[in-house]
């Protein structure tokens, strides 16, 4: 069985502004680009050997997966795209400033969507200019399937749904994978491999540009998961 | 049947130098990454979509094919990499001085090496530290298969062979396909397909970063080409 080595993206130009991000497709701040630098450090001083990197559609995770190549000397790993590997959608909240919505919505609705599992946040409508459908990113898709607006849950099932799909098989195969993505998206996946309850799952937060490792039994089960240093 | 497009990367940093490159891992100069830029706004203001990206083992071929993709706004496009898609290995020439070379070895044969179909360079020893075996680049493969030195031909076979192998089944599905790579590489794939004679394929040079596109009927015959502008 492979290795699996998960990133999620550092600091974005949208981070400073303290908006909801969700979908739209900003990227990294210099200090997320430096945060990517060290993550191919470390995946080099660690002597990993990646044969094959996923990444989602957004320009964050993909130019996090680019440096960290780039920086360990593997700049000619296949590299494959899925939109099911995004951020969470953030629905209407997307672009707008987190204390105005909380201010707006309530408290009460504000953490069951950001702290919750079931609740999405008010969906986009479908004539929105955010619809994903209007963007130029998704245009060779179905985008039927495109989210609107997504609770935790939403985002994990097309996550553990890409996993099944696409990683677990070159997993199976003895590759060594890397995943450059985001904070919901990661979570997701680290809730179905390390068997976390959706109770518990909203606590858990990745750390940007650590690469974190997992090593399987040969029924996908972790062995071992830890962080690089 | 797809649409191809092959761009060869633009001015590296040997360029400058006269010496010759082939495996020699060099990257692009600030005006091959110039180059790089035009040919992803050739792509986005023709409005072609991209389906699959190819390139070599070289980082300025992988630079190129990222700057395009990022200028064209198609950073999500699944990229995949080959060593055979690689320069001309050029032997024991690598890192060597043109003239001085042409002084040593003298007219003739420095020209049937350069411009002939069947004369590679001398090739490098086992031993010598340019063999790709002892590169990281390479490590993850079978090295016994890699080239110490390459005629034209020898070029031309591994990257047909690889046409046939994974670019054509892409082109059989409809695909739109970008192939970032080398003078040599590039010019073995153009005398395939538009079936130019190996006594005629030297004349033939390939502008840099100029993306030119191809156009088949459902037998794979060229029904148009032509760079873009």
């Amino acid at each position: 069985m492979g290795k699996l080595i998960l990133v999620r993206h550092g600091k974005s130009l949208w981070n400073v502004k303290n908006v909801f991000t969700g979908w739209t497709d900003i990227d990294l701040a210099p200090e997320g680009i430096e945060e990517a630098r060290k993550a191919g450090e470390l995946i080099k001083s660690n002597l990993i050997e990646i044969d094959l990197c996923f990444s989602s559609y957004l320009k964050r995770a993909i130019r996090t997966a680019w440096i960290i190549l780039e920086t360990a000397g593997m700049m000619h790993v296949d590299t494959r795209y899925s939109w099911k590997l995004n951020e969470r959608h953030y629905g209407d909240w997307q672009g707008k400033n987190k204390d105005e919505v909380l201010k707006e919505v309530g408290e009460a609705f504000f953490l069951s969507v950001r702290r919750g599992y079931d609740t999405p946040p008010p969906c986009l409508s479908n004539t929105d200019r955010r619809n994903p459908e209007y963007d130029s990113n998704y245009k060779a898709l179905d985008t039927t399937v495109l989210p609107l607006g997504e609770s935790l849950k939403d985002t994990s099932k097309r996550v553990v749904n890409y996993f099944f799909e696409a990683i677990a098989p070159e997993l199976a195969k003895g590759k060594t994978v890397l995943i450059a993505a985001h904070g919901n998206s990661l979570r997701a996946l680290i809730e179905y491999l390390e068997h976390i309850s959706s109770d518990e799952i909203a606590k858990v937060t990745v750390a940007t540009g650590v690469p974190h490792m997992y090593t399987f039994d040969n029924k996908l089960n972790i062995t071992e998961h830890y962080p690089l240093r």
